[in-house]
């Protein structure tokens, strides 16, 4: 009998990991607090017409790949069919082996398909009609896709001007039983020299009734913003940052600065510097009066390729990473909130491998308050989000901190078919532990690292975070 | 019995491996796209008088070796014969385990001279006559070593003013069969601050037969010496660069800053970046034109010890790395390229593996244009040219793109005894995929990844240059 | 029967590393070249009064992993009795598996208090009263617990103003069979810029026996400082810097200097670099000429949380590493010094693992003059020092330069209970060796990589330092 790819200990190579993955990881709900899933899409139950569209459009991950395996653009974001594209996919699939898209793609295949085939030119006819027909059913609507996979809670990612029209709709459904929350994500109100910011911060005003003459309007601006979206369940807010600002500050600068950029005038680096730490700080203390936490995704240098961008806009599949020293301003940034103990709960994620231990040795400068992990160090990200990645932030942490109080996976995903994602994480997890056990690096103590395998998948996350 | 240390299986841990190295990698001809091997030396068709002359003399990764171990420098470049020299160095070589060296010392004692023996202060005496003597064969001239390690190209790296006479008579000797091809490396040109540019400049315009007066005679010249490159046979560039120049400049600027150093005048670290760029990005697109391929050797900080520098020279073992941010003029630079649809096949190696995930990530930004893997992230190179830094470079280079597009190994060797490098890097990557397999985070798919191994062995190379 | 966790082949995964450890490295004596051991507490022969005293009191490490916990400060630095503050500690352990104080725990557990309990709330008690009882023995006193360790040579670190009077008593002491001698630190003469430079360069004066005027009775008081030490056994220097300064400087301009920050003149950023360049490179030819050994520890930024140090002061638990360029100013200062021969043995440490591949490539620059292994890569260093730290740096040092020359393991420690760490060490090496061996990577040749284990453990150290 051929054994699946996917098969039953799939990525657990040693008798401890398999039990530990089988006994104390599987079971476990999904804690899922940090994604960009449409609320819309939940709250409308939504379905899907073809496979394309619930995986293919919209996933840059895939796309990149296809351009790399010299795909032509035509069947990538251009005019071809949705089949035509899906083929094209298809095609590039066993080229992938070595990439996290090559097990993504198998283990969505079976979890929510149950198929068992590996995706290839060959195969692609099957898999495409065998997956449409699915996708009619009603087991695929994504409220149905969130029950399916036991996903407690969801934390998507807002803007504060949204109006969370959808988030209120999921909230008074009594059919959603997910808790879906959502996160505010204030940068539009931070980048200060991008050519939108202005007209960003008119809308900002609308939402908040507020009319803006100056910066202590756009300050109060986002604390309404931040209680309103406290009022329909947010406790997290995010922030992407190419690095970490810190460039002291007075609010009288910060005010100047701010009526410079609001009459159209030009900012310098080091004005958007001091205006961007001033605001974040601002912000930071905020959070912690709500009791919220704050994420950090450090890194990402963002729309590289200008011809590309032109014609496709952003989150098409032109990012990488950056290469700027963290270790100075990311203390001096944490150590500025800390000085009056108005620190909120911080994670930071950063998207070069580089800075794991400068973030792992820079979280221990911050801990305490009676929080079980008060700072993280944030699971793999999006670069990261592989095997070698994520094995890598959990060594790293486990050497520099305390793995057992590490909060764990969430997808970062805009696709309803990731949450084999968490499932991928706890293999390897368990692998990881599995390891050091039959190593004797760590105590065959079932009980407790089975609990920590259990805290780590969920309830580190569910008490770390005070949603309700 | 005893085995050999250089035995069948070498490197290979796991049965998959072996399988994949023995029927798939070793029978694959060799396809060394950038050396640095004399051209002079294959077109006479040289024979080497002595084991050291042919292994010691010049290879300077040996003597950072013997200094380390504390000899004394006679014994090194200085004046002790030949046979001294080779002795002190027996003497180290069972001190180097654990360092490239060891394996690579083995391998060519076996390959090349059929020797089972581990070199030692011991076993000198019996490894110097052995190889001596039959140094004296014919097996052992330049075209017969090339011959029977099957290298079907090789890439030598060649200045702009070389007449390129040597591989005029390769090309015309129909009893060599290695394709020889140039490799057009113009950092002297690129070296505006340099002592030696000036001079250097003339006789860029002699060999161009152009008489410089301005910038745009050096761009002609360059033009000029590339086209008659293109026809001896070059398809790729090479460039040697401390870092990635990224200072918007125009042609004016750079024009100026030209007619400063030709006169003498002293040039700001500024203007020296701006020269830089201009004249790099427009070799670029020269490149793109020619439809050459464009390698960027990033990151070597040379001859870093002046006293040995005065009496030595430069390429002697003082060489290491360097840590300056990349990512920023990295994207910027391909980007300027791109813009217009200028931007070459180009190979990105970096002499500092904390780059890879900056590299790793920037060539996705800029695939496509219907060539597979058009961005490449260059082979271990230099210090990175062992087991762990090749696995690094392949395992990132999996995780973030397609390393079944990988053009895989060259030797980058002044030595005509390196190519057992070939095979040690096949036997790396198949041990590699080999665990994989028997980890089953890969399929167990002989035809999917037997292929994959001759593709990163030879047939991508192939492929992906225009070299005919 | 139960096996013990920290049982005889702990840490060891292959045969051959078993015996390599059992056979070679095991019986070695101990040379710890540098820690932070009181010479006090060696000299009076101190005792300890409970298991809190020798273990937590001063710990950082262990006071970084209760605040991660959550552990409220009452309980760490606080007015908590000593056994609730051991309590506490217990409480946390089994949640530090996977860092090194797990291992180091139970290591320290067993041998020296023959215990083979795994710490947690449930043991306090009994761990609790089984070492306070032994802590009463007289095999507990500072000098018994050197002795049973057979440590033959302990390195202190001193201030240039110290009396060394402790250092004098046990030179002078017969019941005293450890070589303790004392390491030259004259950091506080180096930091122009902290507030309590002018106090100190007081009293460097008052010990040197100098009215200091300007900066050359600066330099005069160090020299003679450096001969006082010299004549007490002092073989070593050490110096705690930020980044490796090198921004050119002659003797006037740091003078000039000197005289502005002795007025109380405040001295810029450029000008502070300036002071340590030239103070550094004076004293490193200083070192050269007495035969000493220089340490340079790079990248710790400390005091990182403002809040705590008013309240605990330095060295507290709030200490990250740093991020900054390395490469450049690096090979400049050892270029510097090697210009005219003056450069001393030199032993490089960096807190941040990114600079593994820096150092290990900068150091053959300046190999040479007859040593072994003359510019030695430090041992993984205080967050390095754990398995994957010790793996990392030893695999690094080998595919760089020659592990075999590797002066090896060094304590860096303020408690007497540390010296298990050369006994994990030394599993580690012994390990990794046996897999290179089991693959076949190195050979099967017992005597060669014996000897190799037994240099790295004592023998390299013995014979790199001029300690009598």
């Amino acid at each position: 009998m051929k054994t699946s790819f996917i098969h039953e200990d799939f990525m657990l190579h040693n008798d401890a990991g398999k039990k530990l993955y089988h006994d104390f990881a599987k079971a476990m709900p999904i804690y899922d607090y940090h994604c960009h899933l449409s609320p819309k899409d939940i709250a409308e139950n939504r379905s899907f017409s073809n496979l394309y569209e619930i995986w293919l459009e919209g996933d840059h991950y895939k796309w990149r790949a296809m351009r790399t395996f010299g795909v032509d653009e035509h069947f990538i974001t251009g005019n071809a069919t949705d089949k035509e594209k899906f083929e094209q996919w298809a095609k590039v699939v066993p080229h992938t082996v070595g990439n996290p898209l090559y097990h993504w793609t198998h283990m969505e295949l079976k979890r929510y398909f149950n198929l068992d085939i590996l995706l290839s030119e060959e195969t692609s006819e099957e898999v495409w009609h065998h997956c449409n027909h699915l996708l009619e059913q009603e087991d695929f609507t994504t409220q149905q896709l969130l029950n399916r996979f036991k996903v407690e809670v969801v934390g998507t990612t807002d803007d504060p001007v949204d109006s969370l029209e959808h988030h209120i709709t999921i909230k008074n459904s009594e059919a959603i039983t997910t808790n879906v929350v959502p996160t505010f994500r204030p940068d539009k109100a931070v980048e200060i020299s991008r050519p939108q910011f202005k007209e960003y911060i008119g809308k900002l005003g609308e939402a908040a009734k507020i009319s803006i003459k100056e910066y202590e309007d756009v300050l109060t601006a986002l604390e309404k913003r931040a209680q309103f979206f406290n009022e329909v369940g947010c406790r997290i807010s995010d922030h992407g940052i190419e690095n970490v600002p810190f460039e002291p500050c007075t609010y009288e600068e910060a005010s100047r600065i701010f009526t410079k950029a609001w009459n159209g005038e030009t900012i310098s680096v080091q004005e958007e510097m001091k205006y961007k730490t001033y605001t974040l700080l601002y912000l930071g203390k905020l959070y912690a009066s709500l009791g919220w936490a704050m994420q950090l995704h450090i890194g990402a240098i963002r729309n590289n390729n200008e011809r590309m961008f032109e014609t496709l806009g952003p989150d098409t599949g032109f990012d990488s990473i950056h290469d700027l020293p963290l270790a100075k301003s990311l203390n001096g940034f944490l150590n500025e909130l800390d000085k009056q103990n108005e620190l909120p709960k911080t994670i930071l994620y950063h998207l070069n491998p580089i800075y794991n231990y400068v973030i792992g040795t820079a979280i221990g400068n911050f801990q305490g308050s009676g929080i079980k992990g008060k700072l993280q160090f944030g699971s793999g990200w999006w670069f990261n989000d592989q095997k070698d990645g994520m094995v890598k932030q959990m060594t790293d942490l486990a050497n520099l901190g305390l793995l057992s109080s590490f909060i764990g996976m969430l997808t970062d995903s805009r696709s309803f078919l990731s949450y084999p994602r968490h499932e991928y994480f706890r293999r390897i997890l368990c692998d990881l532990l599995g390891t050091w056990i039959e190593k004797g690096e760590v105590p065959n103590d079932e009980q407790l690292i089975g609990k920590m395998v259990q805290d780590i998948s969920f309830t580190n996350a569910k008490n770390y975070f005070s949603i309700k």
